[in-house]
């Protein structure tokens, strides 16, 4: 699996767009194969995504098989939605094979603080591993920074601005934190950066598992580029795409298809027209 | 939670349509946090159709975090389409939650009788924690209420029509009891009546799990009014939604994009134009 | 449960189409209750596209009921794509039930070989219980026969054509093994031949699940009429579907609900003037 080079030396606008570009075209050539240890409401929608995007999905779940079956893919997402006895035991050996082979995977701790205490110590186990990603809405993040926020169940009420100075505690356990929300901010250690994507639709909350198939194509591309350039393309992917099903229809049922539709058709002209981020300093 | 006050002394239609209103327009502002204890089967589908409905759902179904988020929950739903170990006990805990912090909840007894007795057993036993709302369809309310019948699968074979007087019974365990079918039939221990819901499409039997979010639906509107509200409520904002859905299209795939559509769309004026329901004796 | 005769002497392609139509028609007739043990990716969709067919699907999975039911259901398929250690010993029972009762099933091996040797090792189990029909890609199949294939994941990178030569070991387990691929191969015992049938759309591929719902739609077919007869039907009818979806849309989103409702419309008009098919030596 050859990764697209860092090659930034600063953060230069026009760079960084061809680089999407770049990991957006190895994502149509490589189709990586995404190891995705889901919950049961998300586990079609995210497959169907990445299959759309061009990656090629596998959602091994038991812990009998996870620990081979990371080793041999170019990406690992674990999302701890619903999970269960079996499908904890199956993270656990997949982070941790993930971690000894160098690759790259996704953290997504749907829910975390509350009062989903199981779920929660397991993502502070999980930690250990070294994620190259951690991503979240503003009430993740922010709770796993240590900084708890109130939610209402799994879904934020938090705006993801106001978190991010809070998150950097993170970059002890991962590369990139990637905080979704009306507009998403990026944090990078390796770029000592903050990127702000802008773009998407007001409906993608209204849709069950966006979250979490957004974290399964920041998985597929970090199985094409450094983790950095994979969260910026895949946030970007997931913003044009919502926005050009929102011109299509305005209601969550056509919606959601078209925005199947459109992650599907996103090409590289597509890319350079409606791309909206910009560097803040972190 | 603000819950809409049971104000209706008489069986008064124009009453009954302003209270559904008012119930449709707390989910919207409320949009309370609706706890689905789920199936794999029906788990995508009933969020998505919560969410466009206007609730809040997370379909927590672990039993380590169960009763913790059933307490914080505006309202439950317990399903037992496809259930396994962790399941069954998370719906135990779940339940008990519910009946001591007197959340409101719906039991959804998929497939109750015929030979799928472990889920039988586990029926039985939930009844102790006084479920708000029984739903189901003819077959298993029947084969619930003692009147063992026949079905196929776990769709049902029975009409509603000829159940309701058979079902009396479970008032013991709960306030309402609601049959859906060609035509719904909600049983109200409470206003001491039943309310016969018309509408909907012949394609909704159909689509897989649509009874299993129209259960979610009933617990979403019991979060913000009344069992017996909040069941007319939910079953005319199902039967709207089919109705319109099959004036777009009459297939199977694009009634159901439309479907979802129409429950997000849904509004007052709808509901006014649109509702069908008319009361008989119990 | 009726099934169709087997009164085919010689492979005639004009018998053999009415033998197809009479299989949809007793689909549409009859509503066999198939006993589906699925993955939580494919279990919504599945359910969907059965129900679309004509069938009546019902996905019982706990070890506690398989047996019982799938002893009621007119068939049973058996899916191991995202096992868990219930769900494996509810297939040990189920299809040792089906065996004994003499209920057609259908083994779908998904991932078989590579490193998945958890579900392989049960998959090798399970031939002992003589499946009626198997199905896979070719990558599983060939895997499966012994000869084994490299494979991205759970999708094949090996063409069908190359491999159902390879394959016919396998009938000394089962009567049918339905290849399925660009082209599928559908390899018959009882009549001693290959039948292949052409179609389809090559966006099949990439939707999640649609070669486990063909796998559905096969148990569907065998509970209304004989194996190789069953999977010619399902093949074709799956095939048809996918090319008059792509007809109206080339987009995956709205592929798959066209594809739904080209499912549900299917009529003999159309298995008449669209069915590809023909014979080959095996």
């Amino acid at each position: 699996m050859k990764k697209t080079q860092n090659d930034i030396t600063q953060l230069n606008p026009e760079l960084v767009l061809q680089q999407i570009i770049a990991a957006w075209s190895a994502l149509q050539t490589q189709q990586p194969l995404v190891h995705y240890i889901s919950n049961n409401v998300a586990a079609n929608y995210v497959a169907n995504v990445l299959l759309a995007a061009g990656a090629s999905p596998a959602l091994v779940d038991n812990p009998y098989e996870a620990e081979d079956f990371a080793k041999i893919s170019a990406a690992l997402n674990i999302n701890v939605g619903t999970p269960n006895t079996e499908q904890m035991q199956a993270m656990q050996r997949a982070a941790e094979a993930a971690q000894r082979h160098a690759i790259p995977w996704v953290l997504d701790p749907v829910g975390y603080g509350t009062v989903l205490t199981w779920r929660s110590k397991m993502v502070d186990e999980l930690l250990a591993y070294q994620p190259s990603i951690i991503r979240g809405n503003a009430t993740e993040i922010s709770n796993l920074s240590g900084h708890m926020l109130q939610s209402k169940g799994v879904d934020s009420t938090s705006s993801s601005q106001n978190i991010y100075r809070l998150a950097t505690g993170l970059f002890a356990h991962c590369e990139v934190i990637a905080i979704s929300g009306a507009s998403d901010f990026i944090l990078s250690k390796e770029y000592n950066c903050v990127i702000r994507v802008d773009g998407g639709s007001y409906l993608q909350p209204k849709i069950t598992a966006t979250g979490c198939a957004l974290g399964g194509l920041l998985a597929a591309y970090a199985g094409v580029s450094n983790s950095t350039i994979a969260s910026i393309a895949a946030h970007v992917h997931f913003a044009i795409a919502g926005e050009l099903a929102y011109q299509k229809t305005q209601s969550v049922g056509t919606f959601n298809m078209a925005f199947l539709d459109a992650i599907y058709e996103l090409n590289a002209e597509q890319i350079q027209q409606y791309a909206k981020f910009n560097f803040l300093p972190l």
